[in-house]
């Protein structure tokens, strides 16, 4: 129905692989063969998310996650710094206050990933912080966070780690255990590269007690019905969960493990660098402040003079390429590219090409090639 | 993966155009194609709901949808009447308590119906009741409730109608605005013959006043949030949707239209009435009472010294046709065959044959061959 490259930070190009296990004939979600899957996929997540720990697959966006996140650990007076330099970062701040949560916010400006000392100096100011909410990588931004830093100094504090992985996990290094991330959630439909609609989040020790002490007011994304059901028997779900789609997550979890974690990060850190390489090489500026650039996606500043409906709408109308634009007060000034999933060199280089000829014909000046020729040395180099 | 029959009452057979349809690659949720894909798909929606308001297609199971409409309505101290038949009105009492709701419940044996006289009698003794929740067709009894004859009670009180439809729309006849149902939902999986994994709902003007006056504790089913970016834009959801889903759900939707609505009821209506014939005519007993049967599922007693494992398990693994158990106190007791969305005489010739072979070698006694003949006049009365 549509053959418009999709470049834009989520939903992401789906694998062939992935469409095609996803449309297999339906089963009984309670029945043998579902179970197998299930766990099958359940544990390749846990895998991703490099934890030894349990994890759950959501019937639910990334947002749906994020409140699993917040609303089964936050309640009514809770104080919890939310960490907040995008649009990602406000929804956690909003769901946090949506549930009763004080919110001890640590502004960040947008383009710029957050110092951790900052971090430290909050956390000493105040005691009985129940938690700390961060995205890993802020997609409305094109920034990544030092969630390793953050890691290590949220160790010396009883504070929950709660991270966002939805548009990082399976593209950028996350390792839950090791960074002793408490809660950390993420979405099927960026790097994992599975269609949208489903999520995934787990858990360590410590939010499990803080979940089994407490009442969560909602009831779908309640994890201790999904607990209840798991302890029974990991192969069963509380509620009738997405079929096609864990069959599509399995798959798509399958692909991530055969490429191996590490070389599909390595490949994601070439396509940004060398989306980045030809972004400037253009004579384009990059959003994001040099050392905070997301390796899933870039961000690039709209060339003066030129508004977002000719860039973006002559890549989309005249030469089949969607691009993202800005979020909130970005929209204008900035359009993103992504490079998460399967996005490698064919796709930059279709991207870079119609970008190329859609900045001639508004009038942008540049080398004509130069764009393409800094994609190629950059993937040269990693040959 | 597997070819076993799926006659269990939900995730029901779907149909290759839908899986087809939903196996198309992924495309901008924010784009003008997918824009188009889902005005189509809620506007289907609102002509099988037979309401003029708009529909909302959301990103979660059917007990997404059910907290939607009782989290975003029912609020601490608020007084409702929960008709409690089976698993599912208990799960909508359930939820209406997680809000804080004062739940006065409607008991109602399992297998029955509930008597409209009583609903009217329970509204007079209370004032201020905030709303009454029902289940239409309660699968776990396989036994559908008087919605119609309900709503012309409900007529003469100020209380919200919250009816759930999950395993009816599209299957019975549901007429929300001619039956003065203020909140209706149903899910993907069951009659519409689309997969599991969305789930959708209409407001009447009554229930969005309401709404509008009030907070909801939660975050991702907030159906003010959906207002707003529908009030904006119909063709926008708040939060990534699920794309595929939505694919599925429009193609699914055409099928119910192309056959027509009146149809596929009355073709529902006869796979109910030539399973009951056909369990009868093997010397089965059905469950639930005489003219409280349901039209899209029978629940047929376990027959003495039978377990649920021989019956269910030689089906399952002898024949590759799947029907469903009871549940809760049922277990064991009952075994239920769907007949919904495009299950039809085939897949009751296979059923019931598998169901005369299973039984004979389980020892019990019928004609051989009566079960079918059964299902064979049925069917020849309605040619």
């Amino acid at each position: 129905m549509d053959d418009t490259l999709l470049m834009i930070p989520g939903p992401t190009i789906v694998p062939k692989r992935v469409l095609d296990a996803m449309a297999q004939p339906i089963v009984n979600h309670r029945g043998p063969a579902f179970g197998e899957i299930l766990e099958e996929t359940t544990a390749m997540m846990s895998e991703v998310f490099q934890t030894n720990n349990p994890s759950y697959l959501l019937t639910g966006s990334g947002t749906a996650a994020m409140e699993t996140a917040v609303g089964n650990t936050i309640q009514k007076g809770d104080k919890v710094i939310n960490v907040v330099g995008g649009k990602f970062g406000q929804r956690f701040q909003q769901i946090t206050e949506k549930f009763g949560g004080e919110s001890i916010e640590i502004t960040v400006p947008w383009g710029q990933a957050v110092d951790p000392e900052i971090v430290k100096s909050v956390l000493e100011e105040h005691d009985d912080v129940k938690a700390l909410t961060m995205i890993h990588n802020e997609s409305s931004t094109a920034v990544v966070q030092p969630i390793k830093e953050i890691g290590k100094i949220m160790n010396d504090y009883d504070s929950l780690f709660i991270v966002d992985t939805v548009s990082s996990l399976a593209g950028d290094t996350v390792e839950v255990d090791n960074y002793g991330i408490d809660v950390c959630l993420s979405g099927s439909q960026k790097c994992i590269a599975a269609p949208p609609g489903m999520s995934a989040i787990t858990f360590g020790d410590d939010a499990w007690n803080v979940i089994n002490k407490q009442e969560t007011p909602n009831y779908y994304l309640d994890m201790k019905s999904h607990l209840k059901y798991f302890k029974k028997d990991p192969s069963q779900t509380p509620y009738t969960p997405s079929v096609s789609l864990t069959f599509a997550m399995n798959e798509a979890l399958s692909i991530v493990l055969e490429e191996g974690l590490d070389n599909r990060v390595k490949r994601h850190h070439i396509g940004a660098e060398a989306t980045r390489n030809a972004a400037e090489a253009l004579g384009l500026e990059l959003f994001a402040r040099e050392g905070d650039r997301s390796n899933t996606l870039t961000g690039i500043k709209m060339p003066e003079g030129i508004t977002d409906q000719q860039l973006r709408g002559t890549m989309r109308n005249k030469y089949n390429v969607d691009i993202g634009g800005g979020q909130d007060h970005l929209k204008g000034n900035v359009f993103r590219i992504a490079h998460m999933g399967i996005i490698g060199l064919p796709e930059l280089a279709i991207t870079f090409t119609c970008l190329e000829m859609t900045l001639k014909e508004l009038g942008f000046e540049f080398e004509r090639g130069a764009g393409v020729a800094a994609l190629e040395e950059t993937y040269i180099k990693y040959q």
